[in-house]
C-alpha cells in the first residue's frame, strides 16, 4: 500500500467524523455582515484554529479591524509550497421563512439519486468547500504523520463583505504567506460528474445613468410628439447597446477581445454541457446573446452588456399620460481578458453622449470596475492538479466563470501569486439563497481529490521546493 | 347705440361685480374626486342655479348617482338654439404647500404686463371660463332684457372624474337638451392676443405591458449574455417603436392618417406660433418627434407614441448585477382622424408579440381608448363665432389640441350635436397644478366675446330657429 493509498483510506474511514466536524462548523452562525454576529465570526475563526492545531499545524488567530484572520503553517513537507485560502464567514440566512431546515442546524438528507445533502448556510459556501482541503490534510497526517508538500492556510471572515481587511493583511504578512501558488476551493464542478479548475473570471464595469430632458414632467396631450421623452430616449439608447445579433455596439468594445484559446475550446467541445438544461432550469428555452457563440462561451469567455434596472415616469396603479422629464438606469458590462474597465467605461459614456440631443443632460455614477482575471491555463501545478482530479473522477475540466473573484487580484498584485481554483460545488447548491446544501459526494470526493492533488504536487515537482 | 353696444357696455360696467361672483364661486371647494367635498359640490351647483335664476332663466338642480347637474333654459330669443356646457367641479388642490395663495380664497394680483391674475383652484378650469358665458348672458339681459338667441345650459360636477353620469343623463334628457350646437368654454387661446376655436382633438390608446422571461431573476455573473433580459428586451422593443426620424414603426399605423387640410395649414402658417418659446418654457430647445413636421402640426394634427412609465430590475440604492426576469411599461398612442383605437391597439400588440422570442411571455392591459374628435372646420355657426371673436380681438384662429375631450363624443353620439370650443385660457394658467389663475383680461374679454358671438348668431342665422 502506497502513502497515497493509505491517505485515501484514512479519508474514507474518517468520513463520518469529517461530516460531524462540518456540521459543528455550520452550527456557528458566522454572518459577517451583521455586527450582532461578530462574536460568532470570532468563534468560527477559533474553531478553525483548534482544528488546525489538532492536526499538528502551527495555527493562530490574527485580529483585523473587523473579523479575525486564521493563519496556519506546516513546513515539514518538501516540494512546492501551497497557500490554501478560504473563508469562514457566510451570507445572512434571510429570508428565513423559505428555509425547510434550520439554516444553522445541518441535516443529512438522503436524495433519490443516492447522494445525501448536507444542509445549512455555508454548507457549500465556503465551510464545506474549505474543509475538503483541511480534511485532506488530516487524512495525510493520520495515514503518514506528515503532509507531502509544504502547506500554509489563510482563512478570512470578511469574504461576503468584499474582504475589506485582506489587502492590508496580505501586505503586512507577505513574507509569511508568499508561496508557489494559492489554492482556492470556492467554485463549481463542470457538472455533477466532472470537477473543474476555473481559470477565467470575467471583469465588470458598473454604471448608473440619469437622463434629464424637460425641467418638469409634461402632459402628452399638450406636448406629445414634439417634446423629448427622457424615458423613451433612455430605452432607445440602452435597448440598442446590443444589436439584433447580440453584439455590443459601443465603438471599440471588442477591440482587445481575443478568441478563446483553441486548447480550451477543444476541451469545452469535448465535455458535456447541456445548454438546454442550463436555460431550461430557469424557465428559458432560447439562448439570448451573441449569435454564433455557444452558451458556454457566452457566459464564460465573452464580454456582455446587461441592463439591471431602468425606471422613470408613472409606475403606479392606473394610468397617467405623462412625458417623463427624467429616467434612470443601472447597467454593467462583463469584461474578458484585454478589456480595460476604465477604457470601456469611457467608451460607453461617449457612446451615450453621442446619442443625446443637445438639450438632454446626462449624469453617470460609477458602480465599480475590475478587469477580468485570467489564470495560467498551462502551468505545471495546474496540470498536476488536473491529473489528480482525473485520478479521482475519471476526467477533469478547465472552466470559466461569468462572475468576478476579486480576492484573486489581491494575491496576484500584492504577493505575485497565481491561483488554482478547484471546486466541488454543484450548480444547484443554492449558495446565497435559502436551503443551501453541499452534496456528501462533493465533500467526500473533494477530500479525496485534495489528497491526490497534494500527492501529485509532491511527486511531480520535487525540484520546486 | 345698438343692442350689441349696450350689451358690451353692460359687460364693462358690471365687470367688478362679475369678478366678485367668480371669487365667490372659487371659494366653494367643489373637489369632485373627494367624497368629503360632496356637499361642496352640491353647494356649487346650487350657487349656479341661484345665479341663473337671478338673470331670469328657468334653472334647476338635477340629481345623479354622485354630483348633481344644473340645467337652465331661456327660450325667449330667436335664431339658433345653443346649449352651453361647463363643469363646476375642480381638481384637488394638492400639493397644498406649493400654493403661494390659498387655493379657495381668490386674490387679484396685478402683473408686470398690466394684466391681473385671479388666483385659485378652478379660476380657469372651469369656473372662470364657464362664467364668461353666464356673465355675457347677464350683460344681454341687463342691457336689453332678453337674450338674442335661445339658450340652454348644462353644468356637471363630474368632469374631473371622467363624467360617469353624463352619458345616461344626456340619454334621459335628450329632448330637453337637444339644440343646434354645443358651446364649450374649456380650452386655450392661440396665444396671449388671439383667441381660438378648437376643432381637432386627438384620440388615445393606452396600454400596459408586462414581459416575463426567466422564472426568476438571474445573476449576470452566471447567466449574463446567454439568458434573456426581460428589461433590456422591453427597452429595445419600446425604444424602437419610433425610428430615428420619429415615425411610429407599428405596421399600418399611418394607413388612415390624412394630411392637414390646406385651409387649416394656411391659417396656422399665417398665425404666430413660437416653437422655440413653447419648448423653451419647459427647458427644451430641440423639437423631438417627426422630422419635417412643425411643432404645432406634431402636437395637434399628428399621431404619436409616448412611453409614460417603464420599470423593472433593481432600482434601489447601490448596485445589483441582476438579470431581470420581468419588466413593465405604460404607453399610449395619440390618434388623429381616421385611426381606429382598437385597430391601433391590435397592431401594437401584434408588433410587440412579433418582436418576442418564443420563451418570453407578454401580458397587455387596456388603459382606455377613444378616437380623435374632429369638429367641422367650415360650419356656418363656426364662421359666425370666428367673426365675433375677431370683432373683439382683431383676429381669431382655428386650433387643435393634443389631448382628448371625451364629453364631445357623448354629445355627438347621444344627441347628434357638434360643438364649438371657444376658450380664453392662457397657456400659463397652471390648470390642475398649484397656483392656478385666470387673467382678468381673459375673463373680461371672454365675456365681451360671448356677447358678440351671441349677437352674430342672432344676426347671421335668423332662418335657423
Amino acid at each position: 500500500m502506497t502513502d497515497l493509498e493509505r491517505a485515501l483510506a484514512a479519508a474514507d474511514a474518517g468520513l463520518d467524523a469529517s461530516v460531524a466536524r462540518l456540521c459543528d462548523f455550520i452550527a456557528i452562525p458566522s454572518v459577517s455582515t451583521d455586527p450582532a454576529h461578530a462574536a460568532d465570526c470570532r468563534r468560527a475563526a477559533g474553531w478553525l484554529v483548534g482544528e488546525l492545531a489538532g492536526i499538528g499545524m502551527s495555527a493562530s488567530l490574527r485580529d483585523t479591524a473587523r473579523h479575525p484572520m486564521v493563519v496556519a503553517h506546516d513546513a515539514a513537507g518538501s516540494g512546492p509550497h501551497v497557500l490554501f485560502y478560504g473563508h469562514y464567514d457566510v451570507q445572512p440566512p434571510d429570508p428565513l421563512d423559505l428555509w425547510t431546515t434550520p439554516p444553522f442546524e445541518a441535516q443529512l438528507l438522503p436524495q433519490p439519486n443516492g447522494d445525501t445533502w448536507i444542509t445549512g448556510r455555508g454548507a457549500s459556501d465556503d465551510k464545506g468547500q474549505l474543509l475538503t482541503f483541511v480534511e485532506a490534510c488530516r487524512a495525510w497526517k493520520t495515514a503518514t504523520g506528515a503532509l507531502p508538500v509544504r502547506v500554509s492556510m489563510l482563512f478570512e471572515g470578511e469574504e461576503e463583505i468584499s474582504s475589506p481587511s485582506l489587502g492590508s493583511f496580505l501586505d503586512a504578512t507577505a513574507e509569511e504567506l508568499r508561496a508557489d501558488i494559492v489554492l482556492v476551493c470556492d467554485t463549481d464542478m463542470w457538472n455533477r460528474d466532472i470537477p473543474a479548475i476555473t481559470t477565467m473570471m470575467r471583469g465588470l464595469v458598473g454604471e448608473e445613468i440619469t437622463l434629464t430632458a424637460a425641467d418638469r414632467d409634461l402632459h402628452s396631450g399638450i406636448f406629445g410628439n414634439a417634446a423629448r421623452n427622457a424615458l423613451e430616449l433612455l430605452a432607445t439608447v440602452l435597448g440598442n447597446i446590443r444589436d439584433a445579433q447580440g453584439h455590443v455596439t459601443v465603438p471599440g468594445f471588442y477591440d482587445k477581445v481575443q478568441e478563446l484559446p483553441e486548447a480550451i475550446r477543444a476541451t469545452w467541445a469535448r465535455l458535456p454541457f447541456d445548454a438546454a438544461a442550463f436555460l431550461g432550469g430557469v424557465g428559458l428555452s432560447e439562448p439570448a446573446g451573441e449569435a454564433g457563440r455557444s452558451v458556454l462561451e457566452q457566459v464564460w469567455a465573452r464580454p456582455s452588456f446587461e441592463l439591471h434596472g431602468l425606471w422613470g415616469g408613472f409606475t403606479g396603479e392606473g394610468f397617467k399620460t405623462v412625458i417623463p422629464a427624467q429616467a434612470q438606469a443601472k447597467i454593467s458590462f462583463r469584461l474578458v481578458a484585454g478589456q480595460d474597465p476604465e477604457a470601456i467605461r469611457a467608451a460607453f459614456r461617449a457612446h451615450v453622449r453621442a446619442a443625446l440631443p443637445p438639450d438632454v443632460r446626462v449624469e453617470f455614477t460609477t458602480h465599480g470596475g475590475s478587469p477580468a482575471t485570467i489564470l495560467p491555463h498551462d502551468g505545471a501545478l495546474l496540470h498536476s492538479a488536473l491529473a489528480g482530479l482525473a485520478d479521482e473522477w475519471g476526467d477533469a475540466a478547465i472552466a470559466g466563470t461569468g462572475g468576478s473573484i476579486p480576492i484573486l487580484n489581491a494575491f496576484r498584485d500584492r504577493l505575485g501569486m497565481d491561483a488554482l481554483l478547484v471546486g466541488f460545488a454543484r450548480f444547484d447548491n443554492r449558495v446565497h439563497s435559502p436551503n443551501e446544501k453541499y452534496d456528501l459526494s462533493s465533500y467526500h470526493r473533494g477530500i479525496r481529490s485534495w489528497v491526490r492533488i497534494l500527492d501529485r504536487f509532491a511527486k511531480d515537482h520535487q525540484t520546486t521546493g
